[in-house]
């Protein structure tokens, strides 16, 4: 007999090769059923898979990743056999399991292109295969033989992956018709494949080499249930209207230029307007809590980042330093704002009496990315972090980590993200020596992190070795509307620029004493901050931030003179309004505008100008009806009050 | 008989070799003894020069430049004399007059260092000497004459000088017992020499090569009147106090690191304060006028720059190109904002009716200057200009050019300068081929811009052939309260980077047009116009802007709780207020806080505590007297109020 431990730590007794799937089938009949792989003393393995000995057991579904990984590969050698099936003669390069479904690159021979109609045509293949409940059989296979197999079959791709592998480390799967070269772990069976959609089409050079040929990959879903099928695909539709990146295009927020260059973000005026708001909120509150806004240059001299060490860390893959006419003067595009705050500390000398001070800049800082890597607002070369440093006493660690806690909170809150976590990161306590400091400072500042997450009662994990190795931090995630997480803010201490700066305060006791400096930037960017705001409202901006809060439009050219009043009046009112006096239906007229989600369309026609009033229509097609001007500017900025004073 | 032009282009006649000095005692004795040179036919001359032809006269006094010129040529040759008779033996090196005064380098010999006590006696000497009425003789003289007399003198440095004059080239100028080699003109007496100072002492190298002898430059200034001396000496000492260095070093405005950077400045909390308060008035103002704002990366990439032509002209002098990991890849640190509002504008086709288009940023640009050439905020390495691009069309130049204007009245009236001129710059009518643009276009901008400077009352000089290549332009001076000149503001047209960007909007007529461009800065960048603020005001802000407003006193520690209330109470009701609770005497206090131009000093002592009232001193010493918190609170608010909405 051998024992089996189990995730929750229970024990209990197995004969020896009892497979996982009849672990599962002991326990209750559903379990066998949902299970898809098994972890044995962390490893990911089949459920049919024999234990021969002691073991911790996990049993995998689907709300394990490892789970769906083990479905979403056997999805991809079904795929190849549908491919196979429809298309006999393609050669197969490789076809993992992925974050979200699978992909096989395949060669289909060089005059073929695959069409929507050959993907519906695999995909039906696929089910019907599925249906065929085939079994997924592993084989270990010699080197020769893996080689005599698919010499026969003549696919290069496999024959050269074959070649690159040691003997004896070789397994062959196999489901139905279809053999493949692969090291699993897969389903024991197609069955439980029941719902597949193939998503799209690339090209992939073999192996990723340009100067190779380029293969077709096919990417692809698979889900246990048609219904699962059809909420992804439906949350694909969403997620695309989503987008920031079409948002800040319709909404005309931002636009990049290929002359200025690939991650560098133009802010158009509604963008600009959307940032600015955001700033003045920031400031605001930040003002609130005793921050002082400072502003530096985006260069500094090369001998401020040999002092903050970031020289040394600037290598072959970031912006390279800008030279001058005076030799050996070489400058750097500021990577980071703290070495220039650190020497703002330094411009005089400072009392414990007046720590802490609060710098805080919206600094622009450039940091080189491949352009590859370059994601919409997400993931750019030039971003402007919401920073600040706090210089203080080591005795002041938690009471400032306790502030910036609140700021952060509050502000996630006013601008409506009501679901985050935070984690903290902590030293290796096996690995001391990787960190500058001492054990005292360490363990104070750790214990104040974790001490100031419980007080403000904020959902924390801790990660042990997960700290910098200058001191540990707290960062923040936000799930935005859509479930998907974020991670925005971080609080990180610092013992190693005050160090590196020389930076001093005069104690109560006269004497220097080095001050810990604290980083910080609740929305971690103003780029970021905006992407995942606009797509956790889906572009529906609360209307104190809206860079258009209004939208007049006349029913015909008739009524554009009584429509010009009605946008001067509000305009007048500092409510930010639009004029659409396009010559064109009104029905567009509210597509449009409805695209550029304006919180209120107002709507004048004959009715109207004769009354002296507006049809209202809000944001979402909701009727609000007719209204006088009068009325509607109250309900504008009483709206727009009762928000900023929630803020 | 010769014919004598003067300036008014009255004509007389004299007999032929008549000398200027005749000819202004002719006109009236006092003509005679306030002249200090001539101009004849363009040419400056000595009075007693004989006029052998027909001429065009100015007679040249102390508020003619070139009259002043010779005034202190004459004085430095002077000093030379007077250094001569206090230290026999001195070598003599050159001797100019300068934009006020004058200065001589010399050789003392190697183990002399001058003193104050040493400045003071040289200084008598000229008088001494003066006082003599020396006539200043001038005479040519052979290059070996003039070889052989400095052999004789033993002066190296004037031997070095007359070998690489040409013969036949060379005159000498004798006054008393002293005689130098000089190309002139001069007085031709020291009698009008009348008040003497030396200023300073500086090391300068021979012939400014630093690998030669490093020589003593003496500087002064001289006047025909003791009181005129004493007036220039006060002004000197008010220009030290009103130098915008001191002051934001004193205000804690800015600050310099030697480690971010020379020219690279770094706005303190109060001076980012400043900067913010004047960016977000000039937005106001901008948004009335129907500006955009936007806001750009601080880098381009090659090809932006290549487009605008600013690549070609990006010389070795410049921030050398930012290199990155991909070969060939290439940035410029943005020297200018008009390219990237190029793209701006080419972000979507634009219709006759969008424009004009006012896209306005406050831009941070970098432009290397040689170290010699920084000085405080005036000449910086990076600075942020207010910058605005109008996209127009043609016939709409006149009215932007107008409404720029308006906008730099206002602020400029605002913000106190009531004192300023323009200067039109125009194409140089007899070398059309250098500038581009067809001559219909050129001559609608360029009176379009007369005409608006007409409309507008504005005292303008036109230039011609001051234009730059690609458009006329207005350029704005002001007087500061010292009387003091400053270049602020510009407004340029350009027909230039629209052709280069190839923009365009859609006419009435449907066809494709090139918009026009104007570049605008009514503060021309936020430092040069803070340093200029700064000196103009000596550093006393008016309340609006003061970054303090007040700062609370307390007598002795006794009251500073009731010091710590009142603190709080005007900080609740935004009125930015300090507390000095320092362990001082209050007569430092004041005095501390005077030099921090705090507009508004709150005392409180026994008699306030005791009935809650504070004793309150304005800015310059005057007393206001007591009063209660509540009425001074709201002193405060409606003088800062009336002082917003004067803007």
């Amino acid at each position: 007999m051998i024992h089996i431990t189990f995730p929750d730590n229970s024990v209990r007794e197995y004969p020896e090769g009892i497979t996982p799937l009849a672990i599962a089938e002991g326990i209750s009949r559903r379990l066998a059923e949902d299970v898809l792989a098994a972890s044995v003393d962390g490893v990911t393995c089949e459920l049919n898979t024999p234990i021969n000995g002691d073991a911790k057991l996990q049993l995998l579904k689907w709300d394990d990743a490892e789970g769906r990984h083990a479905f979403w590969h056997t999805s991809s050698h079904l795929m190849a056999e549908a491919i196979e099936a429809v298309f006999p003669g393609t050669k197969f390069g490789i076809g993992p399991a992925i974050e979200n479904g699978f992909y096989y690159d395949i060669d289909l021979g060089d005059d073929r292109v695959l069409t929507e109609a050959d993907l519906k045509d695999i995909e039906q293949k696929m089910i019907e295969l599925a249906r065929t409940k085939a079994d997924v059989v592993r084989r270990e296979v010699s080197k020769q033989e893996a080689l005599d197999y698919f010499t026969a079959k003549d696919d290069q791709y496999k024959l050269e992956l074959i070649r690159d592998l040691p003997d004896g480390s070789i397994t062959f799967y196999t489901q139905g018709n279809f053999t493949d070269l692969c090291r699993g772990p897969h389903l024991i069976s197609t069955a439980p494949i029941k719902a597949v959609k193939l998503l799209s089409i690339a090209g992939a050079y073999w192996r990723g080499d340009e100067k190779r040929k380029q293969l077709t990959r096919i990417y692809g879903i698979s889900f246990p249930k048609q219904k699962m099928l059809d909420e992804y695909l439906e949350m694909l539709e969403q997620a695309k209207l989503r987008d920031h990146r079409k948002l800040g295009k319709d909404l005309e927020l931002f636009a990049f230029s290929s002359r200025v260059g690939q991650g560098l973000p133009l802010w158009l005026p509604r963008g600009t307007q959307l940032r600015e708001r955001l700033e003045n909120y920031l400031r605001k509150v930040q003002r609130e809590y005793g921050y002082l806004q400072v502003i530096t240059p985006h260069i500094g001299q090369k001998e401020l980042y040999v002092t903050s060490g970031h020289y040394a860390k600037y290598g072959k893959d970031s912006f390279q330093p800008i030279h001058t006419p005076q030799e050996g003067e070489e400058f750097l595009l500021k990577p980071m704002n703290c070495p220039h705050h650190c020497e703002i500390y330094r411009v005089k000398p400072h009392s414990y009496k007046d720590l802490p001070l609060r710098f805080a800049e919206f600094g622009t800082v450039y940091r080189y990315e491949q352009s590859g890597e370059l994601h919409g607002l997400t993931r750019v070369r030039g971003f402007t972090q919401d920073d600040a440093h706090l210089f203080c006493r080591p005795d002041q660690i938690k009471e400032e980590f306790c502030k910036v806690m609140d700021i952060i909170f509050r502000i996630f809150k006013a601008l409506d993200f009501k679901d985050f976590i935070a984690q903290v990161s902590l030293r290796d306590p096996n690995n001391k020596e990787k960190y500058i400091g001492s054990d005292e400072v360490w363990e104070k500042a750790e214990s104040a992190i974790i001490e100031a997450a419980k007080e403000k009662g904020l959902e924390t994990t801790v990660e042990l070795g997960e700290a910098a190795f200058y001191g540990p931090k707290l960062d923040f995630m936000v799930r935005d509307a859509f479930g998907r997480k974020w991670q925005l803010g971080t609080i990180q201490v610092d013992y190693n620029l005050p160090d590196r700066f020389e930076l001093e305060y005069t104690g109560a006791d006269n004497q220097k004493h080095r001050p810990v400096m604290i980083h910080r930037a609740p929305f971690g960017s103003m780029e970021r901050f905006v992407a995942v705001l606009l797509e956790h409202t889906a572009g529906k901006l609360p209307l104190w931030l809206s860079p258009d809060q209004v939208c007049v439009m006349p029913i015909s050219e008739k009524f554009n003179e009584y429509a010009k009043k009605v946008v001067a009046y509000l305009n007048n009112y500092d409510i930010r309004t639009l004029f659409d006096d396009r010559n064109e239906k009104i029905g567009k007229k509210i597509r449009d505008n409805e695209l550029k989600k304006i919180p209120y369309l107002v709507i004048v026609g004959e009715k109207e100008a004769e009354s002296q009033t507006i049809s209202v229509r809000e944001r979402g097609g909701i009727d609000k009806g007719t209204m006088s001007l009068s009325d509607f500017k109250d309900f504008i900025r009483e709206e727009t009050e009762k928000q900023l004073n929630a803020l």
